[in-house]
């Protein structure tokens, strides 16, 4: 099945010795290391997995993963990285079809991976109220391909959530406590409420809140992940680290 | 929407204090602990989210999330965790639509997860050389209300896979470099691969064997998890900790 | 050089398959697991390394090492482990000779290790407030052959401390805060603060209390251990874990 | 009692808004940063805790604690870090008057830790094979204060340990396993072994040769530390994170 290269969408090139670049395919002449001076423009409407010269040298078009579409987001606010993402996905039960409530878009991370789970027929509604952020992030889902399963909202999850029968409110500001009573007046009976925050202090006043307000189920979780490397002298835990991200509490709406 | 209790689906009775008890919606008598003498079929038909009367007692029908219909497996061999399946379906870009083929079903655990993530229109092709383990496999993933997109093939992953254009292979077998060249031969372009092992000689033999077939971008990760705890006293992680569990190795198949 | 068995200390009697029997030298004929009905007291006199003869099994004298003698304390109290404790050392720059006041002795397992690390010319002073914590403690520093280097004092840290020229305090109290002020009355110039405590809330404000009354080099720690498993199979992380414990907080005074 | 600051020692000059400068004391004219162009060796013969003015500014004379040393080594290899050192001290039963035999000096870190525990009357005697890293390591060593506590060779722990009845074996090199031997051979019965390896293979050669000499609690042990942050918004683990450094596998001769 032709597959082909669309406007705007992100493009990764391997040259034969595996490295990757990873390209916006737009029209803009820019200068690219590893390609020299490139229009992306010029990808457009090729098939992935094609091998094309440019320069004299040979790429193949790479369909760009999850994990490279991530990787490849212009960041202006601290995202939510998958190891946390992954999480809310799971312990919210977002699923093929769902509709879920975004409370700050951020740099549009997290809007990627939910919009990736619920797709085709589902929808994740993303509240930012900062305008700059609003237009990266949606730029960045619009770039992963995803920006038919997204709709941002220009507005504070403190102050309103229009939508009703959500699936689950996934939450990304600072006060998190301030939004839960709108978060349960949108969530449909069973739906999932989850909050990120780095700190324990918010975690603290968000499981506080979570309880007043009757949510079931509430847990906190933090998520560490390490890379193994495996070297001639045999194999170990990376000598770099991550450190800290987030917590993550969750809570379901039983009543 | 109504949305009736089928027959040998999971369901959650919450009491009014909101005590979960998981039932198997099956013809069988039974002493349930918290419900006394029940015959679980008599669900069977009733609407989620509707309330009913056991013995004087008032219950709540609540429709399991993902996290519970894997809490509720019937467990025979160790069981891949969310916090490593969760993993597997980033970094193998698992998305709706696409198909899996599971090498190892083990008791269906992760079969779970993935089938949940490739529906409506995916399909996981679950690979299990013990007639046992298939078995309970099985029957963990009907209960799971998710038979329709699992397929059991009884065999050896090390001898064959029947399937090609497949978008990920996930080995969870003790020797799955043994199975890299059948999953390479069954894989798209761009297709990938992840194997979880528990010991780092495995993780070990995993990565040359990827490295001699040329996969690209081989990466092997460990995912801890810490629930946090708010209590009277202030908040701080559990006294309670996972321990290892194992470690997963990812590849992705590009010539 | 021969070293005599003395009253009251423990004592490892090992078997020939290398199995350790863990004693303690006093008169009181007991059922012993291993060993059937014996008297520990005819231990004493013998020299460590040594073999014997019990009931015609052999067994060999071993003398603790400081691992054997805090794994063998009677608890009463949630003790602070060496992976914390040996934290406190460091960073509190215990060495021989130093006088160390401790504030909450516990079951006396940090007691031992500091005793262990000032001897043989320092000194530890013990502050317990609870008369049959402090019995406790007594009994289990004298069992570890370190009575010479402990005073146990009956009082309480918040209400006062009266040494001066201390090189350390340490405190395991649940409100540490309120004996900031009388640590710093009894520390030497250069001398250091380290509190233990298992909750951030309890962290907190200890270290804003630290702050407020001028410490240096406030840190705060949290030390994670893993086993790891050498079996048939390979090389692994322990698939069980130690949770959490408590932080540790440090300051120095130096005004 | 009076305490002058002696020629190659290290200095802590503190400023009133209580920033460290670390100093040596040596005679060399030269630029240090917040103090201008200065010669360390003024400080010679002055008292811990004196307040000195150097160019209009005040300072307090800070005694160095172990960690300010450690901390002030010149580093040329990879040095063994306290998190992992302190471990080495408790499960080796390392305390004052013992005699520790060191394999691979490296720069001295671990060096200075072990003679800051068997001091005042107890001895370390350093193996380094390089003389480069010797010269390091003593130098460090010696401004650390604790010369007198170490005993330097040029040598090669696989090829020789000239030292009978030693508490404790320390093995910083890359094949602990060809030292295991003659680290037997050294060791008192009741001694210790403890060997730091990066990789998991070199922990699994370790525990394979220490069983097939027959040490007995053989045991591997990985040690994680992370620092907490108390700022305004609240408590959380530091977003920066120490990644892997080595394991360390422990073993005792009782026969």
């Amino acid at each position: 099945m032709p597959n082909p290269v669309e406007e705007n969408c992100r493009v990764i090139l391997v040259d034969e010795k595996g490295n990757r670049i990873l390209l916006h395919a737009i029209d803009e002449v820019q200068k690219i290391k590893g390609l020299g001076v490139y229009n992306p423009k010029e990808l457009i409407g090729k098939d992935y997995w094609e091998s094309i010269d440019i320069s004299g040298k040979k790429f193949m078009i790479l369909s760009p993963s999850i994990f490279d579409k991530i990787s490849a987001i212009q960041r202006k606010a601290q995202i939510i990285l998958p190891k946390d993402g992954m999480f809310i996905i799971f312990y919210c039960d977002v699923k093929s079809g769902d509709m879920v409530v975004e409370g700050g878009a951020g740099s549009g991370a997290l809007t990627i991976l939910l919009a990736n789970s619920v797709r085709p027929n589902g929808k994740v509604i993303s509240y930012e109220k900062r305008e700059d952020f609003m237009r990266i992030a949606k730029r960045n889902v619009e770039s992963a391909g995803l920006g038919d399963y997204v709709e941002f909202r220009r507005g504070d999850v403190t102050s309103t959530i229009d939508e009703t029968g959500i699936d689950a409110v996934v939450l990304d500001i600072p006060n998190p406590w301030d939004a839960v009573n709108n978060a349960l007046s949108g969530l449909k009976l069973g739906g999932h409420l989850a909050c990120y925050s780095p700190t324990m202090n918010q975690v603290e006043k968000t499981v506080n809140e979570m309880r007043k307000f009757g949510l079931e189920w509430i847990k906190t979780l933090e998520t560490m992940q390490r890379e193994m490397v495996v070297g001639e002298k045999g194999m170990r835990p990376s000598f770099d680290a991550l450190g800290h991200t987030g917590y993550v509490t969750f809570g379901r709406k039983i009543r």
